[in-house]
């Protein structure tokens, strides 16, 4: 297949912008030859003319997507109040035909505003599967590991660690169609955790090559206590080899989501350990937890993704409105309006989400990469004034005015999972519908 | 007419929630009965059932909206050097024509995210008052007064204001089907006008009981400047007799724009006037310019509206982005995740932008109030559990997850201008490309 459009992002290093361009995708739904129509190579198959702009999927680097049935539980709550009140509670009642429907219904929505890769932590994660599969998305889905009153009805850490560990051996580290799944070690939170559950994960997860995806400093409380205790989180997870072996962070990939409250020592530790950082602005503004230091973590040469968070802390799963996001928070934390420009924060929410949890083929549009692309359509508003504008402001009009109300088509590994804002596989109607029926029993008195 | 809903908002002091209600219309274009369905009046005409949520329009409360031609422009600049280096020189080249094609695409756009008054300062203000009237929407038109060099081609500050004031004598404050445009008077800033001239358009304003549209301490830059001559701001204007001939502010309707930078003082003044506040969290981040005291503001008793400013500064014209950043930015200066609700932040949006700049019959739905009225599909994703949750988490769900994407249909005066998505009265592609011929001029070499 040939996709042409007047304007490519490849969302390369450089965030080049592409003039009357073409991607080719091979029969494995992998990308072949990106760049100018001049220069392209015979076309591989069928063409399809596209008149907007072609740019890959973004990658949402910390989700709870299966959430959606909570949605707008407890909004105006602090994070730990609104845990152990509204959600915890309310997920105790949750079945895995729940977990299904409500990762159904959330990876739709994602798909319409143009994320093709979530990392999910949740329980019950077979549904999550289940349901990616369903929707055509693509995900990482590092099941949850938490040891919290209440949550023993699961089974012990250890149980859930080995869950884990027994599937990646049966199933590989990623399968179905188009490699949609990955998996990985969700070892919640420090502060939700004894020490030797984090190490027991962390080596568990360096043994298979596996991401290991871990709440970190996301408030002030969780954060203090364990500061009194064990230093820092970075500094107990380099301590319990969780980083890695070495201190090059050497066969770890470990993924610090939030990672709020970070001293200088915190920062440099992930660092050298080449850690990523799910940084989520949304779900930590909403949530009165505080500003992530951006960037004092990019300055690190730290890989920062952004993650939206679940839909009961967000509350959607809009990840422009994170990209948008990250700009402000660091724009007004630094009183300098180009600390992040729109082409940057436009990276980190695909390339940089990508290298985030140690991946290079998603993320960007180059040859070998899986296509997942989104297309963007040239009717918003926001290129009202023609896609023919210089690079920056095209840019800048993508980033700050069109965003997820522009994406108009979605491939995931070349097969088209949106047309023209419509879900191809699934009824978003009857998603909803089904989700519906189930939520009362769930949240109802 | 009368509409139907499983919910309406009427965005009352309260923000209640009414179930299976009906709005009534009558020929006038404003409101009859507002109620549950069960205690209504004959029906005064034709019965639309909705299927969703019916609420008031929001007002947007401090825009340039002719400026979508420069949208994405400079992006990455603070406001002086985007000012200067960038938006003036390429305004120095706009017509009538720019002015009114550019107001045109920007008004579609503002409907399309349920926005139905906006409070505009701009030049060639007659351009701004045909391209409102065209899109059907609704407009507080604040001519801009400024004296700075390079304007000067417009005239002198005395010339644009005596403009003003000949146009309301002629026309009167109010005019056109539905009174969908008011006047008023625009002083661009304190510190790009002389204090005769701040006098001159309060008296003009106060004469005539117009509203006086006012940029105040928006960045330190400009602030610090005026501190160290005049004390503040707001100081200034209450010295000059601006903010009201007595210190009740009987007889003055003054909206003080973007009002970040405020001492206590400022605030103190700025209430004991009832002068409103439009605040504008989208621009004020993107810009670095800083965060406005909204708790302080309010706690002041200062009725505050959100604005969008204009779209070369935010860059959407979507006004939800700016009720969750308020939230948002309110809970992390305070560190309380309850500092602003999602019901007062919709409040701020509609009754309380009518209340910042004096107007009681827009922002609500009640008897007598012009029928400005949206309606948000219930197919959106943020509704997927269906309406039938607790009110709480209904209003949650509308602000933190549907906002803009979710508008399906909109009024104004009673009139249906948006319609299951599309404007009724222009065709946003013609209006696109009408903007796309005339931009190169402007913004190109």
């Amino acid at each position: 297949m040939r996709l042409t459009a007047p304007v490519v992002l490849p969302c390369d290093e450089r965030c080049s912008v592409l003039r009357d361009a073409v991607v080719d995708v091979d029969g494995a739904g992998r990308i072949g030859y990106v760049g100018p129509s001049v220069w392209a190579p015979p076309a591989p198959g069928p063409e399809l003319a596209l008149t907007g702009i072609l740019a890959p999927g973004l990658v949402n680097t910390h989700a709870h997507t299966a959430m959606t049935a909570l949605r707008g539980l407890g909004g105006d709550l602090p994070l730990m109040r609104w845990l152990t009140e509204v959600i915890w509670p309310a997920e105790a009642r949750i079945d895995a035909e729940d977990v299904r429907v409500g990762m159904l219904v959330g990876a739709l929505e994602m798909l319409g505003a143009g994320i093709t890769t979530s990392v999910e932590m949740y329980f019950l994660s077979d549904a999550v599967v289940d349901a990616v599969l369903a929707a055509g998305s693509r995900a990482v889905v590092t099941p949850g590991i938490i040891a919290v009153p209440g949550w023993d009805r699961l089974g012990t850490w250890q149980q859930m660690l080995d869950g884990i560990s027994r599937w990646i051996d049966a199933d590989g580290i990623r399968f179905g169609p188009g490699e949609r799944i990955e998996l990985g070690y969700g070892p919640h939170a420090a502060y939700t955790l004894p020490a030797e559950a984090l190490a027991a994960a962390g080596a568990a997860a360096r043994e298979r090559g596996a991401l290991l995806h871990i709440h970190v400093a996301e408030t002030t409380g969780e954060d203090t206590a364990i500061r009194e205790q064990h230093g820092s989180v970075p500094l107990l997870l380099e301590r319990l080899g969780v980083l890695g072996s070495d201190d090059s962070g050497r066969g770890a990939r470990v993924l610090a989501a939030h990672a709020v409250h970070l001293s200088d020592t915190d920062i440099a530790v992930l660092a050298r350990y080449h850690a990523g950082v799910a940084h989520c602005p949304g779900s930590n503004s909403k949530l009165a937890s505080g500003i992530a230091r951006l960037v004092d973590l990019r300055a690190a040469g730290i890989a920062v993704g952004l993650g939206t968070d679940g839909p009961a802390s967000h509350d959607d799963l809009n990840l422009w409105d994170d990209v948008r996001l990250a700009a402000r928070l660091a724009r007004l934390s630094t009183g300098d309006a180009a600390a992040l420009t729109a082409a940057q924060a436009l990276l980190m929410a695909t390339r940089g989400g990508a290298a985030a949890i140690g991946r290079d083929d998603l993320g960007t549009v180059r040859p070998g990469a899986w296509a997942d692309l989104v297309h963007i359509g040239a009717d918003d508003p926001a290129f009202a004034a023609g896609l023919d504008v210089p690079d920056g402001q095209l840019l800048a009009n993508l980033v700050w005015a069109a965003g997820a109300r522009a994406v108009r088509d979605v491939w995931v590994a070349g097969e088209r999972v949106l047309h023209d804002g419509v879900p191809t596989r699934v009824d978003p109607a009857e998603a909803h519908a089904a989700l519906r029926s189930r939520v009362t029993r769930i949240t109802g008195p």
